[in-house]
C-alpha cells in the first residue's frame, strides 16, 4: 500500500452507533520507545469489543457458556500516533459488519482529553460451535448486537 | 472484505529470502479458549522480525542507540487457525518492501512439525529520527536490510 | 514455609489508609486454565499503585520525569483464589513501609461484588537517580506518600 | 524486611539439580525504564518450570490432560539487577520442595553470558483435581518431577 492511501479502516463514519470505554494506559503496556507497546492496542481492541456486548446487553462470556466461541479471523491496525503511560484514552467500538457466521467490530482508539483518534483498527471474528466448526451465531446473540 | 477473497497479504510468494525463529508458546500466550491468544501473534512478529535483523547483522537496538527508532504505522494479521501451550512453532519473516523512510515486513506462523501456515501477517514501519520526525534510515542499516 | 502457615503479607490491619481502583479482568489475562494468568495480577499491583500515587497528588512518571526511577527490588504474592473473565475486582493498594529511599507497597485483589479477597501481594522498590545510583526520593514525593 | 536481610530465597545451593532454557528479551516485555518489565520475569519462571516438566520426560499439558491443574499459591521475586532488548538470559529451574500435593520451584535468572545472577524467584503449587480440590498429583507425575 502506497503512502498516502486511505485504508478503508480510516474512513469509518463516525454516526454509527458505538460504546466507549475508557482506559488508562499502564507501565506493562509502554516498551523501552517510552510510548504504548504497538500490540497493547489489539489487547484494547478486546476490551472494547467486551464493553460493547456489555452494553448491548450480554456478555462474551455467556456465548461461551452456550458452547461457542467467536474466533479472530482477521486483524487490521492503523497507527496515526501514540499514548503514553498514565495516559487515559476511549476504546471506540462499533459494529461494521454482520453476518449469522461472522462479525467485524471495528475501533478507534481516541485520547481522551483532546479526542483525537491515535489508532484506527479491525477485527473480524468467525462463529464456531462446539465441535470447532463454523455456525450461525444464537439468534438472541445476533438481536442483541444489531440492537 | 467480502469473505473468500484473499487478502494480499496471503499471497507472498515462498521464494523470497527469509529468516526463521522457532517459538515456544507459553502458558502466559493463552487465554481461556485453550489456544494462544491472537495478540500474541504480534509478539511473535516483533520476535521474528528481531531475528531478522539479526540474521542480517544488526540488532534492531542498535538503530535505537544512533537515535532512530522505526515505529509501527500499519498492521494485518490474518488467522488460518491456532496454536496450543507448549507448540513448537516457527516465526518466518522475510522483507516485504523497502523504501528509504518505510519498511514494510511480512510474516508466517508456521507449526514447526507439520509447516503448516497457522497465521499470516504483515507490518509496516515509519523510521523516525531523534526528533521524532520521519526520517530515511541510515545507510548501512539499509544495505543490511536488503543483503 | 510450611502449609498453613501465615505469611506476613496476610496479616495487614485493614485500618490503614488505603486507594482503590476498580479493575475489569480481560480475555487477554486469562490463559488455559479458564481464569486470570498468575503474572496478571503482578501487572494489576502496577495499576493499584500509579492510583495510589494519583490519589496523593502526583504521578509516578512526574517522578520519572524528575529523572528518578522507582525499580523493584522484591515481590511477593500469595493467591487464595481465582479470578474470571470480565470479572469486576477491586485492586486495593496501602503504603506499608517508607524510607528516604525504598517504598514497600501492600495490596489485595478483591472481588468487587462480595469483596472478597483473592490475592494479597507486595512490592518493594528502591529508589534510583538519573545515574543509576540508590538516592533518596525527593522530599515533594515522601511528603505526599505518607499523606 | 531490613534491607541486607537475605531473603531464604537466595539461599539455594547450586548443587541441587536444575534445568537450563535459553530466553531472549522482547521489545514486548521491556517497559519505558528501558529494561524488562517487572512482570516479565514472573512468565520466564512459568517457561522455565515448563522446561523443567519437559527435560523430566513430560509435558505439564500432559498432567492437565489427565485433568489435574497446578495452580500457584505462592510467588516470591527477588530482584538483583535488570536485563535488556534482545539480552539472551538463562531461565535455571530446580525443585526445591515437593509434597503429594504440592511442589515449589525455584528459579534463577541468569544472564547468559556472564552468568550473573538478576532475579531469585520461586513458585508454590497446588494440585488440583477435575473437581478444583485439592489432591494427591498422579504417581507417574510425582516420580518423573524427583528424577
Amino acid at each position: 500500500m502506497a503512502r498516502g492511501e486511505s485504508m478503508a479502516v480510516d474512513k469509518e463514519v463516525d454516526h454509527r452507533d458505538y460504546v466507549d470505554v475508557d482506559v488508562r494506559v499502564r507501565y506493562a503496556e509502554t516498551d523501552q520507545m517510552g510510548v504504548a507497546y504497538y500490540g497493547s492496542y489489539v489487547v484494547w481492541f478486546e476490551v472494547g469489543r467486551s464493553e460493547y456486548c456489555r452494553a448491548k446487553g450480554f456478555s462474551y462470556g455467556e456465548l461461551e457458556g452456550m458452547g461457542y466461541g467467536l474466533v479472530v479471523v482477521d486483524l487490521r491496525c492503523r497507527y496515526k500516533g501514540s499514548v503514553k503511560y498514565d495516559e487515559l484514552i476511549v476504546v471506540r467500538t462499533h459494529l461494521k459488519d454482520l453476518k449469522t457466521r461472522m462479525v467485524t467490530f471495528g475501533y478507534r482508539i481516541l485520547r481522551k482529553e483532546t479526542q483525537e483518534v491515535v489508532v484506527y483498527g479491525e477485527t473480524r471474528h468467525l462463529c464456531l460451535n462446539k465441535r470447532g466448526n463454523p455456525s450461525s451465531m444464537p439468534e438472541k446473540f445476533l438481536s442483541r448486537l444489531k440492537s
